[in-house]
This record gives structure tokens, sequence and C-alpha cells, in this order.
């Protein structure tokens, strides 16, 4: 693969002109390329650069609004609700965020639920937030049917992302963001254009059948990770992404998207706690011991720790050329 | 296996009888009366008398109090606050459950952190009693060293299960409650016997190999559901235990635990949301939108139907005999 070296200001100034170009307002603009850049700089690049033609592509259509303007309301002193006004989320993460922190750190239990986003970026920048503030952090969104529940044979849900984040005063909070499928379609298509095969229980062939074949599974349907213990984190993940805040389910975003190669329109379910007030003062050191029990064994690897790791790196990303051709022609 | 045909009142009067002779006060005696009856009621065997000499031998050895009196305190609007008193969980669940059901239901969001509880049953039980007031309900406990992270080879946390409900007014609420270990140990324990392989990935032998023979995982360690993904909500659920809460991790109960047979002091995290107050008026269709898209699909099964239709049937209960002669010696 053809690669272009930019670097971090490089991919900001490119994600900038490039949003503004396509109809974003500055607030929106500037949300959106924090998100693309931090993405490109922890090496998170699947939602990084890689998503911005996409995010484009439904500015032009109109699906989403680049001009949005997000309300916050703390709806109860639980409960911080947040209309996206029909905009991309981070603009809507960004308003909300501190106001779920702030309640959060107040009566030491808060939700965020987040209305009329489309979220189309990874789950951690915002869970990791939470933990930056000395709070755990759980973070759910849904999108369109992909996977089937375990025992079916036809999708039903996303891929539907959990976050989960855990604070570490002093240290780099442990933070881990996953699909809840057992790949994503994005691996299934790489392992279809390289003849590999994947694991038993990836996905189904286009007429329900258990294969390890990916071209099938291409056609079919990918499975949750886990079976039908993975399904029921999964179905969780769906009602809470969705049920819970009021948002569309996958199958409902599924029916009523136009596909223009942008997200759909959903909801997001993010859960702040604080383990300050919760478990009482001491809750640092108890903890710690926990994680030196686990860094301290052979084979285990910290969750986030990759993407911390990527972080130090301050010179410049490879980014796929074509990519960047692409975008600078849009 | 030679059984005893027990009415559920004969169960009831079999668990009262033995705990009160045993040394717990009446009010711990209903409690831990009703649980047990619960459990056998449901199907849920592996919960309800089988745990009885268990619950007798922690009573006798005096690491559970059997007159524990569990306080309750609003700690903040959100939290509730649980001192089991170092008795069974039973009681402060029937004293914190209330609290914490007003709560969420006032605010939206609250969360119940127990301490210094011995719990030796089901999750489903508490998961249910707040989908019944309207509510979702998520918990987590943990236990002592019985399963390695993915990766690792030693045992870290415990078989650590998450319970989560959902509520659907007018139906039985969507109720799940499952081990993230791949498996039971008593499971494991039973394939030994029985001379039959379990599958790959379900734990790891006495010097850390991979290996399908259930005789050397007895020996060696239990791994989580599904790999890395699975290991990091068994993660989630050791933290939320025990470090949300300020109660032992699953290490420190290992370390400090007199093997009586009995459970070990631990904590509880019970999370409840009201769907009303975060969604808003019309949640209720809109769930049962997605449950029926669910229910409507070849090959699934709503989690938590088994235990439903077990509630149904009001004739005996079929009981291993031994246990019950054990069970009238104690």
């Amino acid at each position: 693969m053809a690669t272009v070296a930019l670097t971090l200001k490089e991919i900001e100034e490119l994600a900038r002109a490039t949003l503004s170009k396509n109809g974003c307002d500055e607030r929106n603009t500037e949300a959106l390329t924090r998100t693309i850049v931090t993405a490109e700089r922890d090496g998170s690049v699947s939602h990084g650069l890689f998503r911005l033609p996409g995010y484009v592509a439904s500015l032009n259509s109109g699906k989403v609004k680049g001009d949005a303007d997000p309300k916050v309301v703390r709806k109860t002193p639980a409960i911080i609700s947040v209309d996206g006004d029909g905009g991309y989320a981070p603009l809507a993460l960004e308003v909300g965020v501190p106001a779920l922190a702030d309640a959060a750190t107040e009566i030491g239990v808060a939700v965020m639920a987040a209305t009329n986003v489309h979220h189309f970026a990874a789950l951690w920048p915002e869970t990791e937030a939470l933990a930056e503030r000395g709070l755990i952090g759980m973070a759910c969104v849904c999108y369109k049917r992909m996977v089937a529940p375990a025992g079916g044979k036809k999708a039903l849900w996303g891929t539907n992302p959990i976050s989960f984040a855990w604070p570490r005063p002093g240290k780099d909070p442990m933070v881990y963001d996953m699909a809840t499928s057992a790949m994503a379609m994005g691996e299934i298509q790489v392992a279809a254009r390289d003849g590999h095969a994947v694991p038993p229980g990836t996905g189904l062939g286009p007429n329900g059948e258990e294969t390890t074949d990916p071209a099938l599974i291409e056609k079919g349907v990918l499975l949750p990770f886990g079976g039908y213990k993975g399904s029921a984190i999964a179905m969780m993940v769906e009602l809470l992404a969705a049920g819970a805040v009021g948002e569309q389910f996958s199958f409902e975003a599924h029916a009523s998207d136009p596909p223009d190669g942008g997200p759909p329109r959903g909801g997001e379910f993010l859960l702040a706690m604080s383990p300050e007030l919760m478990a009482g003062p001491g809750w640092e050191e108890h903890c710690e011991s926990f994680f030196a029990e686990y860094e301290g064994m052979e084979g285990t690897r910290m969750p986030g720790a990759r993407r911390d790791a990527n972080r130090l790196d301050s010179g410049p990303r490879h980014i796929n050329e074509a990519l960047v051709e692409k975008i600078r022609s849009l």
C-alpha cells in the first residue's frame, strides 16, 4: 500500500479544510477535526481520515447538518439529555460530556442520553474523557442490521460497540472499546481478499449456513463474539443505545437511513460514576493493587496500552495515498 | 440419581427449619428461605437447596453472622450504600433494593453499593425485582480466584457473573444472569466425571497449557468466555463488584477467606435506571417493537424464558435424595 507521511498538524489542517469546505460551521468543524486527529494520533486509523469521505458524503446529501447546535438539559439530577440537532456526535459530546461529568462528580452516578446524533467514530474518546476526570465511564451505540443474535440466521443489530474506562489517577486510565460482533465487517473483507479462512462462529453464509469462508460471510451475516453470552452483551448494548435513550434501534436505522456512505441517525448511552463517592477514600490504592496483580501476570496486556504507546509518537503518520488524494478532491 | 419429590411448601419448610436451627434469626431465615425457594421454583437448582449446606457451614464456623442487621444509607441522591453487617446477601438486598428502586424512579439513575455481604445465590432475583418496578437493572459480583485473564495462565478473578434485566410492562421482563467464565467449575467436574472433552478455550491445565481435557482443567484454571472480548467484560465485572463499591477483589477474598464451604465476604454492584425518565413516554412500545423482531426470528430464545416457564409449574420439585438427607442431618 502506497502511503503519504503527514504530521498530526497536517492531518488537522486537511481535516479542517475539507470539513469547512463541505458545509460544516466552525464549531462542528473543530469538534470533528479533533476527533479525527485524536484517532490518527492513537493509531485508531479506521476512525481517523478513513471516515472523512463518509462524513462529507452525509453533509452533501443533507442527511447530517453541518451547523447542528446541540442542546444539553439536565433533565433530572442524574440524567443529562443531549439533543444533537441532527449533527455529528463530536460536538454533541463536547457539550454533553462536561455536564455529565459534573453531575457524576456531584452525586456519584449519572447518564448522558444523547439522541439525534450521527456517530461515526470510536467510543473511547468519551469514556477516556470521563476517566481523566476521575470517573468510571461506559458507552454504548448501535448502528444498522449486520449481526444475527446467537441461534438466529438473520441480522438484527449492529456491530454494537461497548467502551469501558477506569480512572487511574497519575497513570493512563484503563480504557477499552470493542465491537460485540466476533469480527468487524472490514476484517471479513480483508480475509476474503487475502483468501484466509476465519474462525468458526465469526459469521453465517447467505443461507444462514455455518461457514469459515469470509467471502460467504460478506454475503451473509456476522455473529456476536462469544456465542450466547456475547449475544447477551450485544443485546444489552442495543437496548441501552436505543431503548434506554429513546432513539432508533439498528433495525429501525437500517430501514430509515438513506445509504449515502455516512452513518445513520442514532443515540448514545454514556454512564459516568464516581468511585470516590461510591467506594469512598482509598479507592485508588485499592484498585491499583488489582491492576498490579493483572499487570504482573505473564501474557496479559492492559486494554488501551497500544493507544497510549502510539500517543507518545510525535512523528508523522503514514496515511493511505489513495485516501489522501480522495480527500483532497472533496 | 435418586430424587425425592418435595412441594415448594415443603422446600420452604425444610430451608426455614434448617436455617433457624443453625443460628439464623427470623429476618435472615426468612430472606434466605425466600431466596432458596425462588431458585427451586424457577429451576435454578444450583442456587437452591444445593447451597444450604454451604450456608450452614459458614454460620457454624462463625464466618457469616446469622443475626446480621444490614444498614441502608442514601449517601447521595444517586447512591444507596448498604452495609450487610457480615451476613448473607438476601436480607441486605431485601432492605437495599426498594431504596435503590425509589431513588432510580425519582431521579432516573442510581447505584446500590453493597459491602460486607456474603453472596451465594443467583443475581437475577435482584435485577428482576428492579425490572418488575419498571427499571433497567444490572448486577455484578466477584468471588475467588478461579479464572485467568485472556493471555494469562494463572487465575485472577472469579467466575464473575453479570445479570441484566429489562422491564416489559404487562409481560415477563427480559432477564439474564451469566458467569463470565466460559463454563462453570461444576460443569467441568461433570464433564471430567463423564469423560467428555470440553471446547477449546474453556480452561488451561495445571501448567498453563491449552487443553480440552476437563480433568486437567480441574487442576488448572478456567478461562473467560469469548477470548479477549469476554475477558474485558469479566474485568469490568470485577472492577464494578469490588473496586467501585469498595470491597474485596477476588484475589483478596481468596487470600482472606477461611475455606469452610461457604462464600467469602464481598460486595455487590447494582445499577438501576428508569427508561421512563431517560427515554420518556412511549419507551415501552418502542422497545416492544425490538423484542417483536427478536422473538420473531427463528432460532432465537428470550433470555430468562426457561425460568419463566418453570415458574408456572406448581407441582413438586425433584431434589437429589442424598442432598435432602444431608440437609435433614444438619
